[in-house]
């Protein structure tokens, strides 16, 4: 899937600045708005988001920026389009100047439709090419990191894309053997070693390589955030951690085991550096020691047991982390909240932190 | 169980005072120490904790308060001592005078033993007798509430005490058909509809019955807080609540008909009064929107999910309350903390909060 017409970056090229790519999202949904919002940002306070060593590349839609809702005024953001595959004449050694932000058209010169403010065919066409392209910017080298506003999986599946969301989508196209969900807020950082399945099939999921996989997923997220000898907690799976086995058999029987090995093999800790790794600890109370500083990261084992707390502390600023990839991918926590779309409702927080942190992270 | 010799108190006796026991719990953790800094500030700020219209009695060992590490100093704190079965001495129609907590010896006249800072039989057997006692005192209606401080459940184990816990002692001992767990905090409350059970057996404990229980639970709490008309929110299982289907059948099989059929039903829902009744929600994003005032009360399925965010809002002013009862009971959220007690380390917040709340609720 790589395209072989783009210069790949050399690490040569790359010393003095990263490039950020930003993809639009649904454009049903807050996506564009967020953008639009966030490329203001970056041009009005260019310290905050330390844009003197960024470039920044948008990846979307011209005929919506131009004729859709938000009329995007690239003059007035100084926004140069760049041709699809014409990369050059963007990347250079050159710093970011404050005018600098780029800009691809992920369409086909064809007249092109969108559907506001619910899913549709077309909305998931769009958002899959915006995705794609950056995937292959990336791939290539041209990307450090890519921020994705979000996209709708009824408008993928209503557009055939053969992917259940961003995630599948990158482990596919990066070719790696796995990737994490990671979710970042100021006081607590976790990573999920299960993500979107059935409740009841979590146990039997959380297997030692499972774990493992986790682990190094929290290590890979502490190491890119500069935290030393990380402290990782495992979450217990039930109430009370078990209880030493009075309500439930997974402490005893996974997860106690899989910190014993792992602290005492020294072939399996090697691999990852200096760390500490202890639990598992009882959930209710876990979450708010990690936020009062007991713990850098929560390797937490389902998806709601991690986002509870997330949420909760920070839900207007989380970050979803892609862990796993070659590259660095960040987004907002939230989804496409068509009900608000294009009413000047939606908060542009949540995106402008996981810019932030994709800029943090590389 | 109910002892005869006690004088049961008619409603016209009660109309102007409401009476608190308090149970002083295991005698190697924490709990003495709690009772004990509450007992002074309700003689130091009578206002605050409404001692106007209350009377308060500990439930105890005199020996421990007298010889014990704390050196309880009875005389100092007016507390007057009550024969065990003498509560015609305590009970009158005279309103509460500052000097006026009661004090239940609940050893026999041997010299008796106890182990700081861990658990034991004797422990086990001190705080099985204070509990046992206040809940005679309790079903003879001579307590309106009873707030109790922690217990261990293996000291209980070494004493032999034929119960689990202070819940599973009152469902049995007040011979109700089932009790639920409760958690208050300010801004969160919760009903949870499993408890102490393993992560695995949740997704089949949660049949119409057992949520219907939990929801007359929910409506028990909401109507002694006098919340009018309260909003509950069925938390979903699944991660999103499954989105439709695509993650977990749970929300299709039984929440989404449990609601329907509690909302269209009007035998089921007029036995309750009312009420709105909506779910279920993702459970990742509905605690955030219980806090900022979306619902009065969670319906939560199972033990963290309900408490992983009770314990982040609210980690030393969180209050737990047993529904179901012909009596008011409150505890605090937290375990006996051995490793603390008697360091003069120990947050009462929890504890005070837990005998406000009791107030409140009678």
């Amino acid at each position: 899937m790589k395209n072989s017409n783009m210069k790949k970056l050399g690490n040569s090229d790359r010393k003095s600045y990263k490039v950020i790519g930003i993809t639009c999202g649904d454009l049903g949904g807050v996506g564009p708005e967020l953008c639009l919002s966030l490329l203001e940002n970056i041009q009005k306070y260019p310290e905050t988001y330390n844009c003197g060593k960024l470039k920044v590349v948008l990846f979307g839609s011209k005929q919506f920026m131009l004729n859709g809702p938000l009329k995007f005024d690239f003059e007035r953001l100084n926004i140069k389009f760049l041709k699809k595959n014409g990369v050059q004449d963007f990347v250079s050694d050159t710093p970011l100047s404050l005018g600098n932000i780029g800009f691809v058209d992920c369409d086909s010169p064809q007249p092109v439709s969108w559907t506001l403010n619910k899913e549709s065919k077309e909305n998931g066409i769009h958002s899959y090419s915006f995705f794609n392209k950056a995937i292959d910017w990336a791939n290539n080298g041209l990307l450090n990191a890519i921020v994705t506003a979000p996209i709708n999986k009824m408008s993928w599946n209503l557009a055939d894309v053969p992917f259940s969301g961003h995630t599948t989508m990158l482990k596919e196209k990066t070719g790696v053997d796995f990737v994490s969900m990671g979710f970042y807020t100021e006081r607590l950082k976790t990573v999920l070693a299960t993500v979107h399945v059935p409740f009841k099939d979590v146990p039997d999921l959380l297997t030692y390589s499972c774990l493992k996989q986790a682990l190094e997923s929290c290590l890979e997220f502490m190491c890119k955030l500069g935290v030393k000898c990380p402290k990782i907690a495992v979450a217990g799976l039930n109430p009370h951690a078990s209880e030493d086995g009075l309500f439930g058999t997974e402490e005893n029987e996974i997860l106690i085991p899989f910190v014993k090995r792992i602290n005492s093999d020294s072939d399996e800790k090697g691999m990852f550096g200096e760390f500490e790794l202890t639990g598992p600890y009882p959930a209710d109370t876990l979450y708010h020691r990690a936020y009062m500083g007991d713990f850098d990261c929560v390797l937490s084992l389902y998806h709601d047991q991690g986002l509870i707390p997330v949420k909760l502390l920070s839900f207007h600023e989380a970050v979803n982390v892609t862990l796993g990839l070659p590259f660095i991918r960040t987004s907002p926590d939230h989804g496409t909240a068509y009900d608000i779309a294009y009413q000047g409702k939606a908060s542009a927080s949540s995106m402008e932190e996981a810019f932030k942190l994709a800029v943090r992270l590389c």
